[in-house]
């Protein structure tokens, strides 16, 4: 009986075939780009071959016509189980044009840009990357202005932290906040990353995920069209309307942190089953062990739980719902549902990974052992946006006691 | 948006519904049911006579026809929001008779005598229970005796402890073992509660699920005839065989706890949200109260997807194996994701219950206040059969590994 | 080798001797005075005969002279062992008196009136309780009035709750407030239990600590001389002069549960280690019993850690910081360090509990049985105060980054 | 009010001084040496020539006296807040030296080769080192073994992994069996590391403690005199005496990580109080990020109390208890107490680092910031012998209940 998550679609049964495909290859490079900090150039070109960033592209567009949310977090997490930075940097194309297919289906105004991109992504001549998070301020208040040169454009400045996927990207999905009156307006604009003052700066060096090229990209005095820029939002403020835009677009890079410690766990399982030292013992054997790996498997049951439940409900949601007027304060509750499952599944994951290198024991601790990796890796979880993981809790607490603001900042 | 768990099925969301109305009438008499520890007789009698009692029963034998797990174990979540000792008793009835029309629909060679048993349901003749319990001994490993006398009966002697709704029970389905060779074989008999012998002790008197009528059967040469021994099974031992027959049928159980943890949430809710004592503060507008509904709602987002996969894992599982010989060992796999649900749901329906006691402040300390008798009532989450909650992780590791016996005792 | 907790002084060593002998003596009635409700008035007396309750105070007034909080907190765990309830209701009487000490050795300005005091609780002529707690207000803003009445006496209304001890006392320490140009200060008073308009309300009826007489005490019209007035303190406000007040004076109080949780650890001890039921096994033959164990006993090392570190603390502080003036800042510090203990000793008490039930099998669960006494004895911890567990963690992470006020509510 | 742990001699307070200052001169070099893998040397002979490595030398010797078990932790725990990678390495000396000075103070049959080699140490000639790991085996069963060559020598041949402060060590203690009859028994050698065979392998290359030198050491044909050769032990038991001869050894290995949890949780609040990015907010200001340093106090003032604890506890009973016969079964009832520490303090460093990464936010994962090399370092601790942190739990069980043998394997 297999007990991993299982996608619901033809479509995704495809997807998940593929990512595993590419896991595979991905997993033999991955120590090595990780040593380096190198970037898996190698791997978004095979991904853009194989047709997987046109995943989420619906089929008369060219792609695979994969819709459920479930469906794509189950691939993008069994692709991280190969190279979690691969899959991490493949993610911010893929929701981005997730999104967009979710715009076209829902026949938003802005269906005919979305389908225009979609199609040049399905042939293989664009990828995304999305730029957003700032230092010191929060997802919805960035500090990064673009400002009206009185000739039709806007002038941009600012600078953007972990701009996963920013070495091949061609196009960048970065906000802006815009004077409006006495404040700002928050505008999502899209930006050549060929454009004069764009610099990728080739700066990325953290713990884990070394191999998602996150560097800083920052914008000196760029210039861009009003065309290129999106409908805006209110800016500093958290409400329905941000969780609606937020809550699935950011579903399939939680998935892949499900990966990793399904990663991580089957190296344990391996490496328990295995005679070992002089004595040849089996780790297996003894009932602690035992016991450690039952508390791991409970954490998977519980992290695989979550993650399913909150893809459906996500599926079911946004079917009901095209857009976010029409979905109202139900977002909300969207959103506190998905933050309770980021929260649940990052711990569990971290959780997973400590397990599997208490199993490993020393041997896991090692430079060279994939655990190691797996292990600064997987921390990078309860950073990821659109809330930090120790808001959550307040949020989900405001939400169901009805509270405004939703998020106390 | 509505983030409780949904039935899948018509037949199911019949179920639900009719489980929500038994619920709210129940919860009026459930505090004195609790301080009196009486049986609620009238409600299992409501129960029978709304169709409730014949809920799994397929409809061309005058059931509802709900099949799937899923959906069973949704229903009774919300009748335990009600009155959770009413719940637990009812599921005694209840998951014997989805046991039989899984028989039924399996077309077991025992397919004859379930249809019929589950004619008289519908038609509300019988009752069913299944005192099986025995202090000192684990469910396997009954000390219950039956002797052959010779002349094709057999005489039972023993004592089962948590009789469950044994107060008003028709026919019992007891565990017995018998002489077989140098050993025991482990026997379901069906023993109608008025023979001679049985005798209910009424002498449940618990901290919590006081009103379950959770008596102590005792029978003292009790005479049964030799068709009413269902086949065999290994005495003392936990195989796939013990899963296949012992999963499935414990999933509502398990559910009804998830009620209990519904229920107390709820009521926290409303506390929290009524102006308090003279000086007419709200507690939901303090952030460390936001801050404790967040963990509830967190660990409630746990409870609810936990439960959700393991029951469309369970409906997935004895859809294409209808027999434990065609399951195998992917009978252990399943079992062991059960397991871990019922580890992490009956810990966080206590983790729920306690958040709620701690939200109410003093108040929810009272005897007289709902929140008492739900912190008594979750507690016996744990001690719920087949493996109790200390031997989960061991059985988990252990099938993960391989290890045979699957279960160290 | 002994790991229990030790007292540091020979003060300290009577007291604790003679704490074990009265818990073995309050064990024999504690489950009957559970059943029952009922106070138990024959304790009190035997701890007030046998000099018990005058342990705090200085031996050139007749008492037993324990001055250290550490050991006067370790003898209050060990009467709890017998019967918490008693302990609780004994804490009332002995944390005031242990303040009066404090004040004598301090040469307080309040010092002649503390001595008295002493004497004649060391004569064994009076008992000290101090109903403080108000529903729907914190300890530091108490909604009980008092007026002057324009002829130098005072007028008090209001109502305590949770008034431990009230059925025996004969002095109340009660807070009240008093109008201070437009706003309020908070004075402590001393009352008389058999004033004219104090009614105790004999309305206890609990989850829990149900024989500790916990009741309403109702003030209507009560007259006070100003001499029975202690000086006043900011109204609705928890600073380091509230944190110097009421720190050391709980830690006794939750000293208490320390010794629940070790009666339940003793209780299960005893039980794993009885061959049970007609089969004739140990649990603690079990490896997953002895796991359990384990766990309850790395809880145990925890909650026994908490309270000596923080006792030890306290010890050292008040020596060296007679007055709340000198004591500065410190007193948040000190605050913080022991609102940490108490949270971490509660729930670890709590969590003891939890597992002695486990181990004990289904019949730690019945009414009977001395663990599920203990169960509902032991959650009336988090209800503790001066803060409650909800607000310690904010509480600490506000006092140590020097945010003010240190307590938001 | 000062809450960080302080000794309890006035050769503690010196000790303690003494590392607070080497602590901030290895600070500044702690990132080169983690980012190299190069092995502090420099940090080594400071240690050495201020007397630091003498520490637990008797002042007649020529050391500093401190001959408490708690007050040498608090230094090592201070000194680790600097570099952990140095204090884990100095550590394998100190504890070494610390078990000299026991046996001398005991006087021990060996109190003469002990003090001689205090003098050596505390003359600054030698620095000692204890390689005792092996992989695939436990502490107790070395697989490294020592056959006489029949001309009064022994020759050793195996492999020890884990050999901290290796590239310095003059003299290696190193566990070693020898054919005993049937079986074996097990020897601590002290073999000079500059003897023909030994070798330094210069492999360390880990996810942490990167610059403790812990490399393995392979010994080809090493001949040893019998003189060098310490009293035996049983082979591949863990019993009292085990318990007694491995316990106190270790409590400066364990402390060194509530340093580690110091110095991250410091990092923390410095980084809380600083405004940050173009908006110039200041973390501390979130209740969030307030509740979050709660929680890392909570776990903080956990981890001081159980090292306190422990370290009364040792120093008491090793002062009672000159050796392991007259300790008997104490020594397991010390052993659970310290394992039951070991358990948690480590566990609570990594949450507290944990949780000082979460304040930090992204910032604390960038390779150069001190906290991820915190993050690294503390990961370690659950890896420390004598027991894994996967044992504690059964270890502790059996001990309680009395089981033997008291681990199970």
């Amino acid at each position: 009986m297999n007990t991993e998550l299982q996608p619901t679609s033809e479509q995704g049964q495809r997807f998940v075939a593929l990512a595993e495909e590419h896991a595979a290859d991905f997993a033999t490079r991955a120590d090595q780009h990780d040593r380096e900090a190198s970037f898996p150039k190698e791997n978004i070109e095979a991904l853009r071959d194989s047709g997987f960033l046109a995943a989420p592209i619906p089929e008369e567009l060219g792609g695979m016509g994969v819709s459920s949310y479930l469906d794509l977090g189950i691939g993008m997490s069994r692709l991280a189980r190969g190279c979690a930075s691969t899959a991490i940097a493949a993610n911010m194309h893929i929701s981005i044009v997730t999104e967009m297919a979710r715009l076209w289906r829902a026949r938003d105004e802005q269906r005919d840009g979305a389908g225009g991109l979609m199609r040049a992504v399905a042939a293989k001549q664009v990828i995304c990357c999305g730029p957003n998070t700032e230092n010191g301020t929060d997802l919805q208040a960035p500090m990064t202005e673009a400002v009206p040169d009185g000739e039709g454009h806007y002038v941009i400045n600012g600078r953007k932290a972990f701009g996963t996927l920013s070495p091949v990207a061609d196009l960048l999905f970065s906000s802006v906040r815009i004077k409006d009156g006495d404040g700002y307006k928050s505008h999502l604009t899209i930006i050549p990353a060929s454009a004069p003052g764009v610099q990728v700066m080739d700066n990325w060096d953290a713990l884990g995920m070394r191999a998602s090229g996150s560097h800083d990209v920052v914008f000196t005095d760029v210039r861009i069209s009003q065309g290129s820029l999106l409908p805006g939002a209110p800016w500093n403020v958290y409400n329905a309307a941000s969780a609606f835009a937020t809550t699935a677009i950011n579903y399939t890079l939680i998935a892949c942190f499900l990966g990793i410690a399904e990663a991580a766990r089957n190296i344990a399982l391996e490496m328990a089953a295995k005679p070992k030292g002089p004595a040849g013992k089996r780790l297996a054997d003894r009932t602690q062990i035992q016991h450690v790996v039952g508390e791991m498997e409970v954490d998977l049951a519980i992290a695989r739980a979550v993650l399913e439940r909150a893809g459906r409900l996500a599926d079911d949601f946004y079917t009901r719902h095209p857009n976010a007027a029409a979905a109202g304060a139900g977002s909300l509750e969207l959103a506190k549902e998905h933050q309770a499952m980021k929260y649940v599944l990052q711990r569990k994951a971290i959780d997973i990974v400590d397990k599997a290198m208490t199993i490993s024991g020393g041997a896991g601790y090692m430079s060279k052992h994939p655990l190691s990796r797996l292990y600064r890796d997987v921390r990078a979880g309860p950073f990821m946006q659109p809330l930090g993981a120790y808001e959550v809790l307040d949020f989900a607490g405001r939400v169901t006691l009805g509270i405004e603001p939703p998020l106390e900042r």
